[in-house]
């Protein structure tokens, strides 16, 4: 049976945060079912104006990878506790967890980030730390991987990191593959993001 | 007024294709308007699975910049002589033509770029130079600019050929702003294909 990418849609979500790690799980389509969700389902608009069509959370049977994008939209998220207690629930029946930008902001104000090593935007890297004081974050990595948590820094780090979670899956020759057949210049070292402040 | 930003969709095309570009265009939101458009109208699926809303054709007024992305849907659309006709309209009254991928392909088989130099996906190239003999095919350039015609490497080269653009429209501070803001490593040598063959 493959393996369920889940991706949680919002809203004024950032388009990019979204299909750059899609375009990289979708080179495995033998492995990888995608479908896109929002808290009642429909049509979901980015903040680049496109719109992507979402089936309602009570639809997710089961998550493998769940996928939380950033986005203006995560401003006012935080903000929404009927949705912060689904995504929570969501987060932690999952396999595994990525995030994109802020979309490690939004998961963290459910709590569920606590304790462990969590990046995200630099750009915005102050209000996201705003989300939990208590939250090991990171503000160097272009992503970072804690337990079953890998989140990312902003927008184009989403690829970054997907690669990455990729080449720890099914290893590096299969994760340099995608980038070339997509390619992308891989930025492969976590550690080290070069939109980092100093 | 805004300046129309207007997308071909159709079933089958490389989501990465579509959504690089239009991050780049979404940054500068004060200029350019987008807008997602399909033969008919509707949902269009990506082959990444992913679900986007178009309005139909027939519903452009007018277009400033239209963007052709490629992907395994064009394999069947070069044999769409219906298709292919309106695909050539709408490039015949755009101002800026940007094609992503074998979006070039797809825009060659209907003869408007013949004389013109154009590039496209490295992996698929001979299959994209069959569409016209009478196009001069560049196989190393990341991006190709020839009158009103942008044509990019594969699927990620749509992200340098765009702020190429932009960087030619609004000055190349404004183009290195966005792909810092986007935390994107901008590959800017237009003339250089790091996934060319030799």
């Amino acid at each position: 049976m493959k393996q369920r990418v889940n991706v949680v849609l919002f809203n004024d979500f950032e388009l990019l945060d979204v299909c750059g790690p899609l375009e990289m799980f979708g080179r495995l389509a033998d492995v990888y079912e995608i479908k896109c969700f929002s808290q009642t389902g429909g049509l979901v608009k980015a903040s680049q104006q496109v719109e992507m069509q979402t089936h309602p959370f009570t639809g997710i049977e089961h998550t493998d990878i769940l996928l939380i994008p950033g986005g203006m939209g995560t401003r006012t998220l935080v903000k929404d506790n009927s949705f912060l207690e689904e995504l929570k629930q969501l987060a932690q029946s999952a396999t595994w967890v990525l995030t994109v930008c802020t979309g490690s902001a939004l998961l963290a104000r459910t709590g569920i980030l606590d304790g462990y090593k969590v990046t995200g935007n630099k750009r915005a890297f102050a209000w996201t730390m705003e989300q939990s004081e208590k939250v090991l974050w990171q503000p160097k990595a272009r992503w970072q991987v804690d337990g079953k948590y890998y989140t990312s820094s902003g927008i184009s780090a989403g690829m970054d990191m997907t690669l990455g979670f990729l080449a720890d899956r099914h290893g590096i020759n299969v994760a340099n593959n995608i980038a070339n057949v997509t390619e992308y210049v891989w930025n492969r070292d976590k550690d080290t993001d070069l939109f980092a402040y100093e």
